[in-house]
């Protein structure tokens, strides 16, 4: 009987590596597949590794511009920040990297999916659940949960020595204190000595900025255009970018000098634990900026009210593996459908870590400048104040009124 | 007959001066009132021009220690903000005022209340409301909304002309080509010049904050304490502050210096329009910050995800005005109730407009490193997430199921 | 010059019938608007009325099936229910009345609209909100918010002594002691005796509807199909409806006929004083709870969440006048999305008051027979649900521990 | 070494009787626990029985009054109501029984708790988080989820052959074909010829209530007083109750007897599945329509909103389980809240399956009969209404204006 095959999410590590052999050693046909999804990594060289270790193919594949387009432009024109202050990095490279894998199991006839996502973490659900959807028949192997695998590897030291004796090569340089996870929106790191939170994090842990201290003197000004909500355009001296990627590239370099989009937050992850994680996104978080501006300025006051309900939801969708669910997508129309109006653009200077907006316009925005005027009455007449102010305070009189006369505090 | 009383909310200014003539012009006894809120002002010699131009009486009262810690302290523990950015500096004054106004009519055995906010703005409407729920039978006088004053005063050279006729000093002083707001939790600017949405604020328009290109070198390091979501404690090397005034007063001073908190926004008012702002907010913002981080790291993640709705209601009825309504008060004790457990300290650095948190701890925190820590399994069982997976992705597959089966997307 | 023409929106009362004089007493030229939007009125005797009392013109339109299309299908699409309780009937009623005033308006050239509606009641603000939004330039006249017009009318008496004086004819019946509104889907009463809430309603009073205890023994079995949300037939013995109005009207008949839909409720009006209604909406009614039905049968689990939240919102924007409204057509947009799963049937009963649900079936529904069963295994691994309990039981545990480690409650 | 204790939630059905016997092979001292929670049930009997398996000891405890007062009361003063229908009787119960499972083990020393609920079910949740929030160190045994046991059970074939393997008694009257929950708040039917949602509930399946169609002709007049949202006292003719358990008592009574409170429905199962449920909870409807009555005539309009908003995430709680969550009993509390100004008696009228307002009174309600007369101006200056409308419709114009000049729709 021909073996059953396996699709690995390989990243060219020791962990990946190690589930590698294990799966070969438990009788499968591995085929890893990497998808290149902006980290910075040698992808041949992964490539050869896992041919090596024995993988009957490795596939890799190129999604950074679907990332660009269809996950990170939606959280943008949606503003999505988990519990008030996570951008979602990774939360959206996910499902980004879900519809990778369950095309390359279809491509390639296989009835499982593997990944070495651990078993606290939120990406084992954010991969699975994106799987599931997407492939309803597919099945999951998670090392990480399965107790024959954990108890054998119980720490770092069981796989370095399982590498050893398999021949897989390790990379020579010293563990970093932390782990982390790169793409092309931004750079986590979580773990080792950022487990306890008192701790500050250490200077060199940053990869995709600079430290304000650091940053130049000279500040950098730039204007983003916005159509229905999304990126359009970035300008800055000298420099026009209009295609998603290099829009998201730019501001990735030109944040990334500046010192923007750092974070240090402890969040609630799905599975119910609070976790410390360190982020940085700079261009995500100029983009974030950028649209928060242009859309209190374009849309209606209620309609913001509405959207802005939705995205919280959308964040908590997002951030706990739900992207391709009914709700998620149901959601993600209906911000679309607001954003229709948000339209225009927004100049903004980065400087030191700060992203400080100046100034903005559109030609579909409620903004009437006219009608706001101190100066000007255009149509509108004070005493009508009046009776509004009175009539709001009906309501408060009335709970004066039976404050005073029953007991109620 | 006796004359009808009014107090007057004075602030020493060209409007509020014609409009106490005008009242007087119109046979009421005035009684100025005029609140230190922590606004840069001359209390002293405004009183004297109020006698001068003929008030009956003159009323300072330093409510700044009320202002603290009846509005902008519970306004810290629910992280209140408003349309995503504005944290309420001028909102929280105006129930604030109110208070001194309508005790100062109480005392004095006055009928109506007056002010010089103008028709199109969110400040009569709070003004208003909160005198209505304090004292249901004050009447007001809104001036900038009676036709009779209006048609009389229709801009500023109205106002200069009336100050000559009736010998009301007015200041040499070039008038700045905006209007500004100040008390001791910030500064707002808005009209004039910056009612153009595309225009940057001049640079000579801060007054609480340097620019941050001009702010030192140096970092500035906190320890913010919190007991029940309320700052209890700021220390910073060789200080300690422990009271909120001066909790408040040192940030702004140390905010300040950094350049911290400054903002620019388009936002919208009660009244329907959309407006332009620019406020500065040094030592709030500090505050913002550092509750956000010990709340996230303390509270519940679904308490917070409760909070954080009433949080966001409650913003918008202080914004309008409605501090004293039942809904105001109603949400400020149920969020004061989940706040219980929000205790410990946190650790910033302020640096050039960034303030950047470097750790944090509680202990009445639900975070627990032995638990997320990937070193050790405590109670957790890694198989357990399978289940949790599992059950999870039912509701996804069977939404598959459907969209397959019938033709819905 | 010419007079300057209003249209006036007539009912051929007493009221209309005096406003309609008084207006052209001011030397307006006063074309009447009468929509027949399913009241029980003689439009023809209407008609005579104001062409005696002199309206230079008569418009009676007919909007029977636009309010039923493009109002009252929508509400049944979204569930709408203002305050858990009332089905909307009059709000509903309202923009699209002033469609037809404003259209009216339009084609005659006329710069002011007017109405009948009261000062302290809703009607006011929908009709006029529909009007300003549908024609931002119109002028509104509200007699009854006019001093010059209050004055003179006081009370009852002083309408009939001025309809006596001007040989406006009165009916000669009793008047009610109370005030009514009728359409196509509803009777709605309120003031006179039903002020006093603690006052049970006359046995009287209805008009739509049988006391339940004066219904048949005989209940009646319907079938009511849905597609999209929207109801597209029912069926009853040897009867057979598609089209919206047919449908309304045969439950109306047949809810009438069985005393559905009745509802004495204290509702909170936008002007923010509590009002007692009471509302008899038969097949309204019917409508409402066959479609809750097929909603939670056919929608996802999180998506009838964010649909449900939605339809709160748009229910108090209805209620309130914003159909019209940016927020109000967004969110019906949403809605409608939403509902692009409900389809299919229920089958019902009623019986002296009660709407009986008594089985549905849909093809696009995520009800899965195999899944739920207790007989069968299908997809589903019993041992799953513990991993999904002991996650779920984390984040209960931790709470503990820490409430037992600290002194929170 | 001494047996493993388990305290076993246990009924005197199949089930656990085979449950029971399972565990004792197993190797453990079994303690049988029957909460008497209202159930038609001949609890000696069942003690008999478990004795007779060889259960060490059995105890039955009488909860009913905790459950109605510490339970349903709650659930009462809050309005819940999951998915817009389901009272929630048998979500309620669990907790309440739970109290008693971890009271027993804890007296017993016992490490284990084991239950009858299934695998697909939502008890087993209830159940379980209950009894971890109350006792984070206990262990669960669910039998209907354990491979061991499922397999060995495949269906009632198996455990009516185990049974009579192991001399257990069974009863010999025909299973209906569905399964029930019974408690002093109601019965739930769901499953076997259930399962089919078109299916109509046969007539013989309701045991609290008589069909509606053979109800008495004569309706029964009811007065229910309440006090800060909780039920006080319940009046008809010759009747008074004021202990909670009589009140809800005589409401089972007296509305089982009209025929009130039947539902039948199909709800999402918190673990993700669709589910038909039939319910019948005579008393707690009518609660549950005289709370809707006097809160809405009592509240505040805005904080009947936040209090609303509150109750439909406390419902979700509570169905799901989480009873002792952080979450939920932080909500009850901000609930208990708001309802402290909900004091006054709702008149209803019981009849053939309805429940009919017949009037309310308060003291400390917000209605005010002058305010909203027709006939008396009182406080309210109707010109007032102008300017609030002409303000509300700023915005409303300026969507407009925006529309016009732009291509938005």
């Amino acid at each position: 009987m021909s073996k059953e095959k396996v699709i690995l999410a390989y990243s060219g590590g020791l962990d990946t590596s190690c589930i590698l052999k294990w799966l070969l050693q438990k009788n499968y046909d591995v085929i890893c597949y990497i998808a290149n999804i902006g980290q910075d990594e040698d992808f041949e060289q992964a490539k050869k590794k896992a041919l090596d270790i024995g993988a009957s193919k490795v596939v890799i594949e190129d999604v950074k511009e679907s990332f660009v387009e269809e996950y990170v432009w939606p959280a943008v024109q949606g503003g999505l920040i988990y519990e008030s202050r996570y951008l979602l990095g990774t939360s959206l490279a996910r499902p980004c990297i879900s519809v990778g894998l369950v095309k390359c199991a279809r491509e390639n006839h296989a009835k499982y999916i593997s990944h070495g996502a651990t078993g606290k973490g939120n990406d084992q659900v954010r991969f699975e659940l994106s799987c599931y959807s997407l492939c309803p028949d597919i099945q999951i192997i998670a090392p990480w949960r399965l107790e024959e695998f954990t108890s054998k590897f119980q720490g770092r030291q069981d796989l370095m020595k399982y590498a050893a004796e398999h021949s897989i090569p390790v990379v020579a340089t010293v563990k970093a204190p932390w782990s982390m996870d790169a793409n092309l929106m931004h750079v986590s790191y979580e773990s080792g000595i950022l487990e306890n939170p008192a701790n500050e994090p250490p200077k060199d842990l940053f990869l995709m900025t600079k430290d304000p201290k650091d940053a130049p003197e000279k500040p950098t000004r730039l204007e983003i255009h916005f159509k229905e909500g999304l990126p359009t355009l970035v300008k800055a001296e000298k420099i026009i970018y209009t295609k998603p990627m290099e829009i998201l590239t730019y501001l990735n370099k030109i944040g990334g000098e500046h010192g923007i989009g750092r974070i240090d937050i402890v969040e609630n992850r799905f599975i119910g634990m609070k976790s410390r994680g360190v982020y940085e996104t700079p261009g995500g978080y100029i983009l974030h900026t950028a649209h928060k501006d242009i859309e209190l300025f374009c849309l209606d006051k209620e309609v913001y009210r509405v959207k802005q309900n939705l995205a919280e939801r959308l964040a908590d969708y997002v951030y706990n593996g739900f992207w391709f669910s009914p709700e998620g997508s149901y959601v993600r129309k209906c911000i679309a459908l607001a954003e229709q109006s948000v339209n225009g653009y927004v100049k903004l200077e980065v400087y030191k870590g700060n992203v400080t907006v100046l100034g903005r316009s559109s030609e579909t925005s409620m903004y009437n400048e006219d009608l706001v005027s101190m100066d000007k009455h255009s149509n509108f007449s004070p005493s009508d104040a009046t009776g509004f102010i009175n009539i709001q305070a009906l309501r408060l009189k009335e709970y004066q009124r039976v404050k005073t006369s029953s007991n109620i505090h």
